[in-house]
């Protein structure tokens, strides 16, 4: 199952959509009742009544012309957004630290992220605004203490993220929080895979950000560090894992600091990020406006 | 004025109190109408009209118990709660790192906090549970790039954390977020202050943390090296803030880590953080239950 979350201009209030093979399907005001409105509340629901969702939309749903939606990330407002940092040993490599032995957590807030197709934000007060393309993973089903061999079993679905960082800004402190939280300097969609379309974990897939048209980031989700079951697991020892919680498992060699010359996204560029099977998710840059 | 967020055994629902000069007071479900029952929403409504909540309060509200409250955060879902560290000098001496120019920022998810009285938790996987005594402040009024010089205007309140650290976890990875945001590490309360009570920017109050009776952190708020308002400006030109936005202003030297022989909280103990005209948070920590 393949779900939007989205807008339109005419109706500003978020909602969901069902991809089907005729295209995007969501429920009138008049058959809203019949699933929930939103991804969190149907991720929460458990597989089953989503499955059940997914069919009274096919069933009951009208088309929704792609050129009217807006994309919003597909969890609105999750409990947390839990990133790994350095979590491919060739990004490793290319940036000033050391592998550790144990996954680089850091937090997103929610504002910090925009839907698939809604501009990037370059913040006007950075020239390093950069792309990192990720897989990203949404628990399901709450848990703390969850074995790594059950881990899987949390986990609801896929997406894609382009974890937009301010260098200059992630570098100014010993914390990387600053610089991964300028508003809308992020994005994740456009679509949320349910996780019985993918392999487990999502690994074995090819993950590529193009920048323009070329082609910058080139790897395979089977090259993490620590797998999304080991994230998962280890993350639970500490948080109990809620329903929609998002976990960003961290992006591959290529960033546009480590290269030389350097090369970060400015207003006009176009972003995207495609892992196999999951989605593409595309973002034009545009500058702060004052 | 002074708030609090609390629910009882029998209602589980959270409420807001005022403490008046003959205790706390708030409104029963018959008045509940005549002012917000969360304090984000009162804190988004202004400050005049918190200042008319807390008369309906003072009038029609009922005598509350303090024996039969439980305390919770004053506010229960802040968009983001943003922790400045390193922002004692002292403090950064006692730390393995150097002081940088510019704010040490780290996120924290609301589950890794408990308010007043509740038990903070002891993680079965560390004997390293370390006390950080913190001036909070809340956002009142949202804004981006906000001045230093306009700064103040937007905080609304103050209160007191001891902002719980898993010592061992903080320095897994480079990033310490794991280590500040272990499920009911950290607690805020007991009340929230409003801004019109205290000097600007909570400057010049002392600060102070006892563990068992023995002060263990002893300084002044005035001894910052980011103080409020430019913390506030720094933030607000990466992310908006909004109303109710939380700030930790970060813990000033003595912490368990750096002390010879280390000290550590483990069940039993009873820690209490006082920040001068502000009040006194006290939590004892227990065991996390398997």
């Amino acid at each position: 199952m393949r779900f939007i979350t989205f807008s339109t201009a005419q109706d500003p209030s978020p909602r969901l959509a069902l991809r089907t093979e005729s295209g995007l399907r969501g429920l009138s005001s008049a058959n809203a009742a019949r699933a929930p409105q939103s991804l969190l509340e149907l991720i929460a629901s458990g597989s089953a009544a989503m499955r059940e969702a997914a069919g009274a939309i096919e069933q009951l749903g009208d088309p929704i012309d792609p050129a009217d939606i807006i994309y919003l990330p597909p969890v609105l407002a999750p409990a947390k957004i839990i990133c790994v940092g350095l979590n491919y040993l060739d990004h490793t490599k290319e940036s000033k630290f050391e592998q550790p032995a144990y996954p680089t957590l850091f937090l997103r807030v929610t504002s910090s992220f925009v839907g698939h197709d809604q501009a990037l934000i370059k913040p006007g007060c950075s020239e390093q605004f950069d792309y990192e393309g990720e897989m990203v993973a949404f628990i399901g089903r709450g848990g703390k203490h969850i074995s790594k061999s059950s881990a899987l079993e949390y986990v609801a679905g896929y997406s894609v993220s382009n974890e937009g960082s301010v260098r200059d800004y992630q570098f100014k402190s010993p914390q990387w929080t600053v610089g991964k939280n300028f508003d809308r300097s992020g994005s994740i969609g456009p679509e949320f895979v349910s996780a019985d379309e993918l392999p487990p974990g999502g690994a074995g897939l090819k993950i590529e950000t193009r920048l323009n048209g070329e082609t910058v980031q080139s790897s395979n989700t089977s090259d993490m560090v620590f797998d999304l079951a080991t994230v998962v697991s280890l993350v639970s020892e500490a948080m109990a894992l809620e329903p929609g919680d998002v976990i960003l498992t961290g992006t591959p060699a290529g960033v546009g600091l480590a290269r030389t010359p350097q090369l970060f996204m400015k207003a006009g560029d176009v972003a995207e990020v495609e892992v196999e099977g999951i989605g593409l998710l595309r973002n034009r840059i545009a500058d702060e406006e004052n």
